[in-house]
Protein backbone atom coordinates (compact mmCIF):
# COMPACT_ATOMS: atom_id res chain seq x y z
CA UNK A 1 0.00 0.00 0.00
CA UNK A 2 1.19 3.72 -0.47
CA UNK A 3 -0.21 6.98 0.17
CA UNK A 4 -2.82 7.92 -2.29
CA UNK A 5 -3.96 4.25 -3.20
CA UNK A 6 -7.86 3.64 -3.57
CA UNK A 7 -8.55 0.90 -1.32
CA UNK A 8 -11.87 -1.02 0.30
CA UNK A 9 -11.61 -1.93 4.03
CA UNK A 10 -13.02 -5.05 5.37
CA UNK A 11 -13.33 -6.78 8.23
CA UNK A 12 -13.12 -10.20 7.52
CA UNK A 13 -9.25 -10.36 6.91
CA UNK A 14 -7.19 -12.34 4.78
CA UNK A 15 -3.47 -12.80 6.30
CA UNK A 16 -2.90 -15.46 3.33
CA UNK A 17 -1.04 -17.48 5.05
CA UNK A 18 -2.56 -19.87 7.56
CA UNK A 19 -4.73 -22.87 6.43
CA UNK A 20 -7.76 -21.49 5.81
CA UNK A 21 -6.38 -18.62 3.37
CA UNK A 22 -4.26 -21.43 1.29
CA UNK A 23 -7.59 -23.60 1.32
CA UNK A 24 -10.07 -22.81 -1.61
CA UNK A 25 -12.74 -23.76 0.56
CA UNK A 26 -13.40 -21.24 2.88
CA UNK A 27 -12.81 -17.00 3.14
CA UNK A 28 -12.39 -17.46 7.67
CA UNK A 29 -8.55 -16.58 8.08
CA UNK A 30 -7.76 -17.95 10.84
CA UNK A 31 -5.81 -15.02 12.22
CA UNK A 32 -8.42 -11.61 11.38
CA UNK A 33 -11.33 -13.66 12.35
CA UNK A 34 -14.62 -11.66 13.34
CA UNK A 35 -14.78 -11.40 16.54
CA UNK A 36 -15.60 -7.79 17.39
CA UNK A 37 -15.08 -8.56 21.34
CA UNK A 38 -11.36 -8.72 20.22
CA UNK A 39 -11.23 -5.11 19.46
CA UNK A 40 -7.45 -4.75 19.17
CA UNK A 41 -5.03 -4.80 16.54
CA UNK A 42 -3.95 -8.19 15.78
CA UNK A 43 0.19 -7.80 15.53
CA UNK A 44 0.52 -6.43 18.86
CA UNK A 45 -3.01 -6.42 21.10
CA UNK A 46 -3.39 -2.83 21.34
CA UNK A 47 -5.04 0.14 20.09
CA UNK A 48 -4.51 2.95 18.34
CA UNK A 49 -7.18 4.95 19.69
CA UNK A 50 -7.45 6.82 23.21
CA UNK A 51 -9.55 9.03 24.61
CA UNK A 52 -8.32 13.00 25.10
CA UNK A 53 -7.32 11.53 28.89
CA UNK A 54 -4.84 8.20 27.36
CA UNK A 55 -7.37 5.74 27.39
CA UNK A 56 -7.80 3.34 24.87
CA UNK A 57 -10.09 2.75 22.60
CA UNK A 58 -11.25 -0.14 21.22
CA UNK A 59 -11.03 -1.04 17.46
CA UNK A 60 -14.41 -2.46 16.16
CA UNK A 61 -14.45 -5.15 13.85
CA UNK A 62 -10.73 -5.06 12.24
CA UNK A 63 -11.76 -1.62 10.61
CA UNK A 64 -13.07 0.61 12.74
CA UNK A 65 -14.22 3.10 10.07
CA UNK A 66 -17.19 5.03 12.23
CA UNK A 67 -14.52 7.67 12.10
CA UNK A 68 -12.32 9.82 9.44
CA UNK A 69 -8.99 8.07 9.46
CA UNK A 70 -8.40 4.72 11.09
CA UNK A 71 -5.61 1.94 11.38
CA UNK A 72 -6.52 -0.93 9.74
CA UNK A 73 -4.10 -4.30 9.45
CA UNK A 74 -3.44 -4.93 5.87
CA UNK A 75 -4.75 -7.86 5.80
CA UNK A 76 -7.70 -5.78 5.99
CA UNK A 77 -7.73 -3.60 3.19
CA UNK A 78 -7.43 -4.20 -0.57
CA UNK A 79 -6.32 -1.94 -3.09
CA UNK A 80 -8.71 -1.43 -6.15
CA UNK A 81 -9.09 0.61 -8.97
CA UNK A 82 -8.81 4.56 -8.81
CA UNK A 83 -11.51 5.26 -11.25
CA UNK A 84 -14.03 2.96 -8.98
CA UNK A 85 -16.22 5.35 -7.44
CA UNK A 86 -15.63 5.47 -3.59
CA UNK A 87 -19.06 5.69 -2.37
CA UNK A 88 -20.22 2.75 -3.70
CA UNK A 89 -17.51 1.14 -2.89
CA UNK A 90 -17.88 1.75 0.16
CA UNK A 91 -20.86 -0.94 0.00
CA UNK A 92 -18.25 -3.61 -0.63
CA UNK A 93 -17.04 -3.47 2.81
CA UNK A 94 -19.82 -5.02 4.09
CA UNK A 95 -23.12 -5.58 3.07
CA UNK A 96 -23.85 -5.53 -0.30
CA UNK A 97 -20.33 -8.09 -0.65
CA UNK A 98 -22.29 -10.27 2.28
CA UNK A 99 -25.43 -10.43 0.49
CA UNK A 100 -24.37 -11.23 -3.32
CA UNK A 101 -21.78 -13.08 -2.26
CA UNK A 102 -24.05 -15.30 -0.31
CA UNK A 103 -26.13 -15.65 -3.79
CA UNK A 104 -22.75 -16.60 -5.70
CA UNK A 105 -20.16 -18.54 -3.44
CA UNK A 106 -22.19 -19.92 -1.02
CA UNK A 107 -25.25 -21.03 -2.67
CA UNK A 108 -23.84 -21.20 -6.26
CA UNK A 109 -27.37 -19.94 -7.32
CA UNK A 110 -27.72 -21.31 -10.88
CA UNK A 111 -29.75 -20.10 -13.79
CA UNK A 112 -33.60 -20.28 -14.17
CA UNK A 113 -33.76 -21.52 -10.23
CA UNK A 114 -36.00 -19.92 -7.52
CA UNK A 115 -34.92 -17.78 -4.36
CA UNK A 116 -36.68 -16.77 -1.10
CA UNK A 117 -35.44 -13.52 0.50
CA UNK A 118 -36.32 -13.49 3.90
CA UNK A 119 -35.19 -9.40 5.29
CA UNK A 120 -34.98 -6.37 2.59
CA UNK A 121 -32.28 -4.63 3.49
CA UNK A 122 -29.13 -3.76 2.55
CA UNK A 123 -28.04 -7.50 2.80
CA UNK A 124 -31.31 -9.01 1.52
CA UNK A 125 -31.64 -6.99 -1.30
CA UNK A 126 -28.10 -7.46 -2.25
CA UNK A 127 -28.58 -11.20 -2.11
CA UNK A 128 -31.89 -10.20 -4.84
CA UNK A 129 -29.08 -8.45 -7.09
CA UNK A 130 -26.94 -11.31 -6.48
CA UNK A 131 -29.47 -13.64 -7.75
CA UNK A 132 -30.63 -11.44 -10.53
CA UNK A 133 -27.30 -11.78 -12.06
CA UNK A 134 -26.91 -15.45 -11.75
CA UNK A 135 -30.66 -15.27 -13.90
CA UNK A 136 -32.53 -16.94 -11.37
CA UNK A 137 -36.14 -17.41 -13.19
CA UNK A 138 -37.86 -16.12 -9.72
CA UNK A 139 -36.44 -14.39 -6.70
CA UNK A 140 -39.41 -13.91 -3.86
CA UNK A 141 -38.61 -11.11 -1.29
CA UNK A 142 -40.47 -11.41 1.94
CA UNK A 143 -40.59 -8.30 4.84
CA UNK A 144 -43.31 -7.05 6.70
CA UNK A 145 -42.47 -3.65 5.80
CA UNK A 146 -43.83 -2.80 2.54
CA UNK A 147 -42.01 0.45 1.84
CA UNK A 148 -39.07 -2.45 1.30
CA UNK A 149 -41.29 -3.62 -1.53
CA UNK A 150 -40.87 -1.06 -4.09
CA UNK A 151 -37.01 -0.74 -3.50
CA UNK A 152 -36.85 -4.69 -4.35
CA UNK A 153 -38.24 -4.14 -7.79
CA UNK A 154 -35.39 -2.59 -8.30
CA UNK A 155 -33.28 -5.20 -7.52
CA UNK A 156 -35.02 -8.10 -9.73
CA UNK A 157 -37.18 -9.00 -6.83
CA UNK A 158 -39.93 -11.09 -8.62
CA UNK A 159 -42.79 -11.32 -6.59
CA UNK A 160 -43.30 -9.98 -2.84
CA UNK A 161 -44.84 -11.98 0.60
CA UNK A 162 -45.66 -9.56 3.66
CA UNK A 163 -46.18 -12.70 6.13
CA UNK A 164 -48.52 -10.14 7.35
CA UNK A 165 -51.49 -10.40 4.70
CA UNK A 166 -50.75 -13.96 5.07
CA UNK A 167 -53.30 -16.70 7.14
CA UNK A 168 -51.15 -19.28 6.16
CA UNK A 169 -47.52 -19.80 7.23
CA UNK A 170 -45.10 -18.26 4.97
CA UNK A 171 -43.40 -21.52 3.72
CA UNK A 172 -46.96 -22.98 2.63
CA UNK A 173 -47.10 -19.45 0.88
CA UNK A 174 -44.08 -20.17 -0.69
CA UNK A 175 -44.64 -23.80 -1.16
CA UNK A 176 -47.67 -23.35 -3.03
CA UNK A 177 -46.30 -20.75 -5.85
CA UNK A 178 -43.34 -22.75 -6.71
CA UNK A 179 -44.08 -26.30 -6.57
CA UNK A 180 -43.03 -27.50 -3.17
CA UNK A 181 -40.43 -24.95 -2.80
CA UNK A 182 -37.60 -22.89 -3.68
CA UNK A 183 -33.82 -24.09 -4.48
CA UNK A 184 -32.31 -21.73 -1.91
CA UNK A 185 -33.44 -19.53 0.40
CA UNK A 186 -31.34 -16.74 2.72
CA UNK A 187 -32.59 -15.37 6.20
CA UNK A 188 -31.14 -12.18 6.65
CA UNK A 189 -33.04 -10.69 9.95
CA UNK A 190 -31.41 -13.00 12.85
CA UNK A 191 -34.74 -14.16 13.92
CA UNK A 192 -34.85 -18.23 15.21
CA UNK A 193 -38.92 -17.86 13.62
CA UNK A 194 -37.63 -16.15 10.80
CA UNK A 195 -34.66 -19.35 10.26
CA UNK A 196 -37.21 -21.78 10.38
CA UNK A 197 -39.34 -20.39 7.75
CA UNK A 198 -37.04 -20.08 5.54
CA UNK A 199 -35.91 -23.86 6.07
CA UNK A 200 -39.15 -25.04 5.35
CA UNK A 201 -39.59 -22.78 2.26
CA UNK A 202 -37.00 -24.69 0.41
CA UNK A 203 -37.49 -28.10 -1.86
CA UNK A 204 -37.36 -31.01 -0.05
CA UNK A 205 -34.34 -33.15 -1.37
CA UNK A 206 -31.99 -30.56 -2.39
CA UNK A 207 -33.42 -26.71 -1.01
CA UNK A 208 -29.95 -24.89 0.78
CA UNK A 209 -30.72 -22.16 3.24
CA UNK A 210 -27.95 -19.45 3.44
CA UNK A 211 -28.09 -18.19 6.95
CA UNK A 212 -26.38 -14.39 6.76
CA UNK A 213 -28.52 -12.60 10.27
CA UNK A 214 -26.62 -12.28 13.42
CA UNK A 215 -28.74 -14.32 15.99
CA UNK A 216 -28.33 -12.48 19.05
CA UNK A 217 -30.63 -15.16 21.15
CA UNK A 218 -29.03 -17.74 23.25
CA UNK A 219 -31.76 -20.42 22.05
CA UNK A 220 -30.16 -23.12 19.90
CA UNK A 221 -31.53 -24.07 16.03
CA UNK A 222 -35.00 -24.34 16.41
CA UNK A 223 -34.74 -27.80 13.87
CA UNK A 224 -34.91 -31.51 14.52
CA UNK A 225 -31.90 -33.50 13.51
CA UNK A 226 -34.39 -36.34 11.79
CA UNK A 227 -35.54 -32.42 9.39
CA UNK A 228 -32.16 -32.72 8.07
CA UNK A 229 -33.33 -36.15 6.30
CA UNK A 230 -35.63 -34.63 3.95
CA UNK A 231 -32.69 -33.30 2.25
CA UNK A 232 -33.07 -29.89 3.09
CA UNK A 233 -29.56 -27.98 3.87
CA UNK A 234 -28.66 -24.77 6.13
CA UNK A 235 -25.19 -23.13 5.99
CA UNK A 236 -23.90 -20.35 7.50
CA UNK A 237 -22.18 -16.85 5.58
CA UNK A 238 -20.26 -14.70 6.81
CA UNK A 239 -18.90 -11.99 4.05
CA UNK A 240 -20.77 -13.92 1.91
CA UNK A 241 -17.38 -16.58 1.35
CA UNK A 242 -15.57 -13.45 -0.49
CA UNK A 243 -11.86 -13.84 0.03
CA UNK A 244 -11.03 -9.65 0.46
CA UNK A 245 -8.04 -9.35 -0.63
CA UNK A 246 -8.29 -11.91 -3.22
CA UNK A 247 -11.88 -11.25 -4.58
CA UNK A 248 -13.00 -7.58 -3.83
CA UNK A 249 -10.62 -5.90 -6.56
CA UNK A 250 -12.69 -7.96 -9.19
CA UNK A 251 -15.95 -6.87 -7.70
CA UNK A 252 -15.15 -3.66 -7.70
CA UNK A 253 -14.48 -3.92 -11.42
CA UNK A 254 -17.85 -5.72 -11.75
CA UNK A 255 -19.57 -2.83 -10.42
CA UNK A 256 -18.17 -0.39 -12.48
CA UNK A 257 -19.10 -2.33 -15.81
CA UNK A 258 -22.31 -2.80 -14.51
CA UNK A 259 -22.61 -6.26 -14.12
CA UNK A 260 -23.40 -5.55 -10.99
CA UNK A 261 -26.11 -2.51 -9.88
CA UNK A 262 -25.33 -0.82 -6.31
CA UNK A 263 -27.59 2.36 -7.08
CA UNK A 264 -29.99 1.55 -5.32
CA UNK A 265 -28.28 1.08 -1.93
CA UNK A 266 -27.22 4.64 -0.88
CA UNK A 267 -30.53 5.67 -0.06
CA UNK A 268 -29.46 8.42 2.23
CA UNK A 269 -26.75 11.02 2.46
CA UNK A 270 -25.68 13.14 5.79
CA UNK A 271 -22.90 15.16 7.19
CA UNK A 272 -20.68 12.68 9.18
CA UNK A 273 -21.93 14.72 12.39
CA UNK A 274 -25.12 13.48 11.92
CA UNK A 275 -23.96 10.05 12.14
CA UNK A 276 -26.56 9.30 14.78
CA UNK A 277 -29.32 9.79 12.74
CA UNK A 278 -28.76 7.92 9.82
CA UNK A 279 -28.45 4.63 12.48
CA UNK A 280 -31.73 5.69 13.40
CA UNK A 281 -32.68 6.07 9.55
CA UNK A 282 -31.49 2.58 9.44
CA UNK A 283 -32.79 1.21 12.69
CA UNK A 284 -36.35 2.20 11.36
CA UNK A 285 -36.48 0.66 8.48
CA UNK A 286 -36.01 4.20 6.13
CA UNK A 287 -32.76 3.86 4.82
CA UNK A 288 -30.18 1.23 3.55
CA UNK A 289 -27.16 2.64 3.33
CA UNK A 290 -26.26 6.34 4.54
CA UNK A 291 -23.43 8.28 3.16
CA UNK A 292 -21.82 10.26 4.89
CA UNK A 293 -19.86 13.19 4.39
CA UNK A 294 -17.12 15.21 6.01
CA UNK B 1 -38.43 -58.24 -13.75
CA UNK B 2 -39.00 -61.78 -14.15
CA UNK B 3 -38.97 -65.22 -12.25
CA UNK B 4 -35.34 -66.47 -11.71
CA UNK B 5 -34.43 -62.98 -11.44
CA UNK B 6 -31.70 -62.01 -8.87
CA UNK B 7 -32.60 -58.61 -7.22
CA UNK B 8 -31.75 -56.07 -4.11
CA UNK B 9 -34.67 -55.10 -2.53
CA UNK B 10 -34.65 -51.40 -0.97
CA UNK B 11 -36.70 -49.03 1.32
CA UNK B 12 -35.95 -45.71 -0.28
CA UNK B 13 -37.73 -46.38 -3.50
CA UNK B 14 -37.22 -44.84 -7.13
CA UNK B 15 -39.98 -44.32 -9.19
CA UNK B 16 -38.14 -42.72 -12.14
CA UNK B 17 -40.73 -39.78 -12.90
CA UNK B 18 -41.27 -37.51 -10.15
CA UNK B 19 -39.09 -34.43 -9.50
CA UNK B 20 -37.08 -35.75 -7.24
CA UNK B 21 -36.22 -38.47 -9.47
CA UNK B 22 -35.64 -36.42 -12.14
CA UNK B 23 -32.94 -34.59 -10.60
CA UNK B 24 -29.47 -35.16 -9.94
CA UNK B 25 -29.66 -33.67 -6.88
CA UNK B 26 -31.32 -36.23 -4.33
CA UNK B 27 -32.46 -39.61 -4.03
CA UNK B 28 -35.57 -39.14 -2.18
CA UNK B 29 -37.96 -39.92 -4.09
CA UNK B 30 -41.67 -38.21 -3.41
CA UNK B 31 -43.49 -41.55 -4.24
CA UNK B 32 -41.54 -43.63 -2.44
CA UNK B 33 -40.03 -42.01 0.96
CA UNK B 34 -38.92 -43.51 4.19
CA UNK B 35 -42.24 -43.73 6.07
CA UNK B 36 -42.21 -46.81 8.25
CA UNK B 37 -45.35 -45.43 9.64
CA UNK B 38 -47.00 -45.81 6.01
CA UNK B 39 -47.05 -49.33 6.15
CA UNK B 40 -49.21 -50.28 3.23
CA UNK B 41 -48.57 -50.80 -0.34
CA UNK B 42 -47.61 -47.07 -2.26
CA UNK B 43 -50.41 -48.56 -5.90
CA UNK B 44 -53.26 -49.08 -3.99
CA UNK B 45 -52.48 -48.21 0.15
CA UNK B 46 -53.65 -52.11 1.13
CA UNK B 47 -51.32 -54.80 2.83
CA UNK B 48 -50.17 -58.08 1.27
CA UNK B 49 -49.63 -59.74 4.10
CA UNK B 50 -52.57 -60.94 6.97
CA UNK B 51 -53.12 -63.20 9.78
CA UNK B 52 -54.90 -66.17 9.75
CA UNK B 53 -58.00 -64.76 10.90
CA UNK B 54 -57.88 -62.85 8.29
CA UNK B 55 -56.27 -58.94 9.47
CA UNK B 56 -53.62 -56.93 7.57
CA UNK B 57 -50.19 -57.24 8.58
CA UNK B 58 -48.67 -54.07 7.92
CA UNK B 59 -45.63 -53.46 5.59
CA UNK B 60 -42.26 -52.31 6.63
CA UNK B 61 -40.00 -49.76 5.28
CA UNK B 62 -41.55 -50.56 1.62
CA UNK B 63 -39.19 -53.91 1.90
CA UNK B 64 -41.16 -56.30 4.63
CA UNK B 65 -38.07 -58.34 4.09
CA UNK B 66 -38.13 -60.61 7.68
CA UNK B 67 -40.57 -62.89 5.85
CA UNK B 68 -39.57 -65.85 3.58
CA UNK B 69 -41.67 -63.72 0.62
CA UNK B 70 -42.57 -60.67 0.72
CA UNK B 71 -44.21 -58.34 -1.92
CA UNK B 72 -42.79 -55.30 -3.45
CA UNK B 73 -43.18 -52.29 -5.86
CA UNK B 74 -40.91 -52.63 -8.54
CA UNK B 75 -39.28 -49.25 -7.26
CA UNK B 76 -38.20 -50.86 -4.27
CA UNK B 77 -35.93 -53.51 -6.02
CA UNK B 78 -33.49 -53.55 -9.21
CA UNK B 79 -31.99 -56.72 -10.95
CA UNK B 80 -28.25 -57.29 -10.59
CA UNK B 81 -25.99 -59.99 -11.75
CA UNK B 82 -27.11 -63.46 -11.37
CA UNK B 83 -23.18 -64.28 -10.43
CA UNK B 84 -23.28 -62.26 -7.65
CA UNK B 85 -22.99 -63.70 -4.44
CA UNK B 86 -26.61 -63.16 -2.85
CA UNK B 87 -25.93 -63.42 0.96
CA UNK B 88 -23.34 -60.17 0.57
CA UNK B 89 -25.56 -58.66 -1.79
CA UNK B 90 -28.45 -58.09 0.36
CA UNK B 91 -25.85 -55.83 2.77
CA UNK B 92 -26.38 -53.51 -0.10
CA UNK B 93 -30.12 -53.40 1.07
CA UNK B 94 -29.40 -50.82 3.83
CA UNK B 95 -26.36 -51.05 6.33
CA UNK B 96 -23.39 -51.07 3.91
CA UNK B 97 -24.82 -49.00 1.22
CA UNK B 98 -25.50 -45.86 3.11
CA UNK B 99 -22.14 -45.81 5.26
CA UNK B 100 -20.35 -46.20 1.87
CA UNK B 101 -22.99 -43.76 -0.03
CA UNK B 102 -22.54 -41.25 2.98
CA UNK B 103 -18.60 -41.22 2.43
CA UNK B 104 -19.27 -41.46 -1.46
CA UNK B 105 -22.30 -39.50 -2.45
CA UNK B 106 -22.75 -37.27 0.19
CA UNK B 107 -19.51 -36.13 2.12
CA UNK B 108 -18.17 -36.89 -1.37
CA UNK B 109 -14.47 -38.37 0.53
CA UNK B 110 -11.57 -36.73 -1.00
CA UNK B 111 -7.91 -38.79 -1.03
CA UNK B 112 -5.48 -37.43 1.82
CA UNK B 113 -8.37 -36.14 3.50
CA UNK B 114 -9.17 -37.11 7.34
CA UNK B 115 -12.65 -38.72 8.60
CA UNK B 116 -13.75 -39.35 12.24
CA UNK B 117 -16.57 -41.94 12.65
CA UNK B 118 -18.97 -41.93 15.62
CA UNK B 119 -20.43 -45.64 15.74
CA UNK B 120 -18.78 -48.40 14.85
CA UNK B 121 -21.63 -50.49 13.97
CA UNK B 122 -22.51 -51.93 10.30
CA UNK B 123 -23.03 -48.20 8.87
CA UNK B 124 -19.93 -46.93 10.53
CA UNK B 125 -17.73 -49.34 9.33
CA UNK B 126 -18.94 -49.05 6.04
CA UNK B 127 -17.92 -45.56 5.95
CA UNK B 128 -14.89 -46.36 7.13
CA UNK B 129 -14.92 -48.70 4.08
CA UNK B 130 -16.31 -45.79 1.41
CA UNK B 131 -13.61 -43.80 3.02
CA UNK B 132 -10.64 -46.28 2.62
CA UNK B 133 -11.54 -46.98 -0.93
CA UNK B 134 -11.61 -43.39 -1.20
CA UNK B 135 -8.29 -43.10 -0.05
CA UNK B 136 -8.53 -40.51 3.38
CA UNK B 137 -5.54 -40.56 4.64
CA UNK B 138 -7.06 -40.66 8.42
CA UNK B 139 -10.15 -42.72 9.35
CA UNK B 140 -10.49 -42.41 13.28
CA UNK B 141 -13.03 -44.70 14.77
CA UNK B 142 -14.95 -43.33 17.89
CA UNK B 143 -17.00 -46.21 19.96
CA UNK B 144 -17.61 -47.15 23.77
CA UNK B 145 -17.70 -50.67 22.75
CA UNK B 146 -13.88 -51.42 22.43
CA UNK B 147 -14.75 -55.15 20.61
CA UNK B 148 -15.60 -53.05 17.11
CA UNK B 149 -11.86 -51.43 17.07
CA UNK B 150 -10.58 -55.08 15.89
CA UNK B 151 -13.14 -55.36 12.94
CA UNK B 152 -12.38 -51.70 12.51
CA UNK B 153 -8.81 -52.52 11.26
CA UNK B 154 -9.88 -54.29 8.50
CA UNK B 155 -12.14 -51.75 6.70
CA UNK B 156 -9.47 -49.61 7.15
CA UNK B 157 -9.61 -47.49 10.76
CA UNK B 158 -6.42 -46.17 11.44
CA UNK B 159 -7.14 -44.91 14.84
CA UNK B 160 -9.34 -45.71 17.52
CA UNK B 161 -11.03 -43.01 19.92
CA UNK B 162 -13.27 -44.59 22.93
CA UNK B 163 -14.65 -41.53 25.26
CA UNK B 164 -14.47 -43.67 28.26
CA UNK B 165 -10.49 -43.28 27.77
CA UNK B 166 -10.75 -39.76 27.66
CA UNK B 167 -10.60 -37.01 30.37
CA UNK B 168 -11.14 -34.36 27.52
CA UNK B 169 -14.38 -34.22 25.00
CA UNK B 170 -13.51 -36.53 21.88
CA UNK B 171 -13.85 -33.17 19.31
CA UNK B 172 -10.68 -31.98 21.51
CA UNK B 173 -8.93 -35.07 21.43
CA UNK B 174 -9.72 -35.27 17.22
CA UNK B 175 -8.50 -31.47 16.92
CA UNK B 176 -5.49 -32.26 18.80
CA UNK B 177 -4.35 -35.32 16.70
CA UNK B 178 -5.40 -33.48 12.72
CA UNK B 179 -4.16 -29.76 12.80
CA UNK B 180 -7.29 -28.54 14.11
CA UNK B 181 -10.29 -30.86 12.99
CA UNK B 182 -11.28 -33.62 10.95
CA UNK B 183 -12.78 -32.63 6.64
CA UNK B 184 -15.87 -35.13 7.34
CA UNK B 185 -17.42 -36.73 10.60
CA UNK B 186 -19.80 -39.40 10.16
CA UNK B 187 -22.60 -39.41 13.41
CA UNK B 188 -23.81 -43.23 13.04
CA UNK B 189 -25.45 -43.38 16.32
CA UNK B 190 -28.80 -41.18 16.89
CA UNK B 191 -27.38 -39.71 20.07
CA UNK B 192 -27.35 -36.09 20.55
CA UNK B 193 -24.36 -35.55 22.51
CA UNK B 194 -22.48 -37.43 19.79
CA UNK B 195 -24.09 -35.44 17.13
CA UNK B 196 -22.30 -32.09 18.77
CA UNK B 197 -19.28 -34.05 19.45
CA UNK B 198 -18.91 -35.29 15.73
CA UNK B 199 -20.03 -31.52 14.90
CA UNK B 200 -17.00 -30.02 16.89
CA UNK B 201 -14.28 -32.61 15.89
CA UNK B 202 -14.77 -31.15 11.92
CA UNK B 203 -12.56 -28.19 11.18
CA UNK B 204 -13.14 -24.65 11.15
CA UNK B 205 -14.16 -23.40 7.27
CA UNK B 206 -15.12 -26.27 5.35
CA UNK B 207 -15.62 -29.01 7.87
CA UNK B 208 -18.55 -31.48 6.96
CA UNK B 209 -20.83 -33.57 9.86
CA UNK B 210 -22.99 -36.14 7.63
CA UNK B 211 -26.25 -37.50 10.12
CA UNK B 212 -26.82 -41.16 9.74
CA UNK B 213 -28.18 -42.49 13.25
CA UNK B 214 -31.87 -42.14 13.48
CA UNK B 215 -32.91 -39.77 16.61
CA UNK B 216 -35.94 -40.58 18.30
CA UNK B 217 -35.32 -37.99 21.07
CA UNK B 218 -37.85 -34.87 20.76
CA UNK B 219 -35.03 -33.07 21.68
CA UNK B 220 -34.20 -30.15 18.49
CA UNK B 221 -30.58 -30.10 17.26
CA UNK B 222 -28.31 -28.97 20.33
CA UNK B 223 -26.03 -26.01 18.01
CA UNK B 224 -26.47 -22.56 17.67
CA UNK B 225 -27.33 -20.79 15.08
CA UNK B 226 -24.38 -18.59 14.93
CA UNK B 227 -22.30 -22.11 15.00
CA UNK B 228 -22.70 -22.26 11.49
CA UNK B 229 -20.87 -19.01 10.88
CA UNK B 230 -17.65 -20.87 11.67
CA UNK B 231 -17.71 -22.60 8.49
CA UNK B 232 -18.89 -25.97 9.39
CA UNK B 233 -22.00 -27.44 8.01
CA UNK B 234 -23.61 -30.49 9.25
CA UNK B 235 -26.22 -32.20 6.40
CA UNK B 236 -28.42 -35.62 6.48
CA UNK B 237 -27.90 -38.46 4.41
CA UNK B 238 -30.70 -41.12 3.43
CA UNK B 239 -29.75 -44.46 2.11
CA UNK B 240 -26.52 -42.50 1.57
CA UNK B 241 -27.29 -40.60 -1.37
CA UNK B 242 -28.17 -43.65 -3.44
CA UNK B 243 -31.04 -44.07 -6.66
CA UNK B 244 -31.59 -47.48 -5.79
CA UNK B 245 -32.72 -48.79 -9.60
CA UNK B 246 -30.13 -46.26 -11.00
CA UNK B 247 -27.10 -46.91 -8.85
CA UNK B 248 -27.28 -50.50 -7.18
CA UNK B 249 -26.11 -52.62 -10.00
CA UNK B 250 -22.56 -50.81 -10.30
CA UNK B 251 -22.42 -50.88 -6.40
CA UNK B 252 -23.05 -54.91 -6.81
CA UNK B 253 -20.56 -55.08 -9.89
CA UNK B 254 -17.56 -53.04 -7.25
CA UNK B 255 -18.20 -55.78 -4.28
CA UNK B 256 -17.53 -58.99 -7.17
CA UNK B 257 -14.68 -57.10 -8.43
CA UNK B 258 -13.46 -56.40 -5.06
CA UNK B 259 -13.22 -52.72 -5.02
CA UNK B 260 -14.91 -52.70 -2.06
CA UNK B 261 -14.53 -55.56 0.42
CA UNK B 262 -17.81 -56.92 2.50
CA UNK B 263 -16.05 -59.67 3.76
CA UNK B 264 -16.47 -58.49 7.29
CA UNK B 265 -19.47 -57.31 7.52
CA UNK B 266 -21.61 -60.46 7.78
CA UNK B 267 -20.22 -62.00 11.41
CA UNK B 268 -23.03 -64.49 12.33
CA UNK B 269 -25.27 -67.06 10.58
CA UNK B 270 -28.55 -68.45 11.90
CA UNK B 271 -31.65 -70.37 11.04
CA UNK B 272 -34.62 -68.09 10.37
CA UNK B 273 -36.22 -69.46 13.10
CA UNK B 274 -33.86 -67.44 15.21
CA UNK B 275 -34.11 -64.39 14.11
CA UNK B 276 -34.98 -63.02 17.43
CA UNK B 277 -31.44 -64.32 18.42
CA UNK B 278 -30.05 -62.75 15.94
CA UNK B 279 -31.30 -59.21 16.73
CA UNK B 280 -30.31 -59.81 20.39
CA UNK B 281 -26.57 -60.05 19.07
CA UNK B 282 -27.78 -56.85 17.28
CA UNK B 283 -29.04 -55.29 20.54
CA UNK B 284 -25.87 -56.19 22.66
CA UNK B 285 -23.18 -55.07 20.03
CA UNK B 286 -22.33 -58.68 19.18
CA UNK B 287 -22.59 -58.74 15.45
CA UNK B 288 -22.72 -56.65 12.62
CA UNK B 289 -24.86 -58.55 10.33
CA UNK B 290 -26.06 -62.05 10.87
CA UNK B 291 -27.10 -64.11 7.90
CA UNK B 292 -30.32 -65.75 8.05
CA UNK B 293 -30.86 -69.35 6.58
CA UNK B 294 -33.95 -71.35 5.54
Amino acid sequence: MKIGDHVIPFFQGECGTCICCRSQKTNLCQKFGVNPLKSVMVNDGKTRFSTMDGNPIFHFLNTSTFSQYTVLDSACVVKIDTKAPLEKMSLLSCGVSTGVGAAWNVANVQPGSSVAIFGLGAVGLAVAEGARVRGASKIIGVDINPSKFFKGKAVGITEFINPKDLDVPVHEKIGAITEGGVDYSFECVGNLEVLREAFLSTHTGWGLTVLLGIHPSPMLLPLHPMELFNGRQIVGSIFGGFKGKTQLPKLAEQCMCGTLNLDEFITHELPFHNINEAFQLLIEGKSLRCLLHL
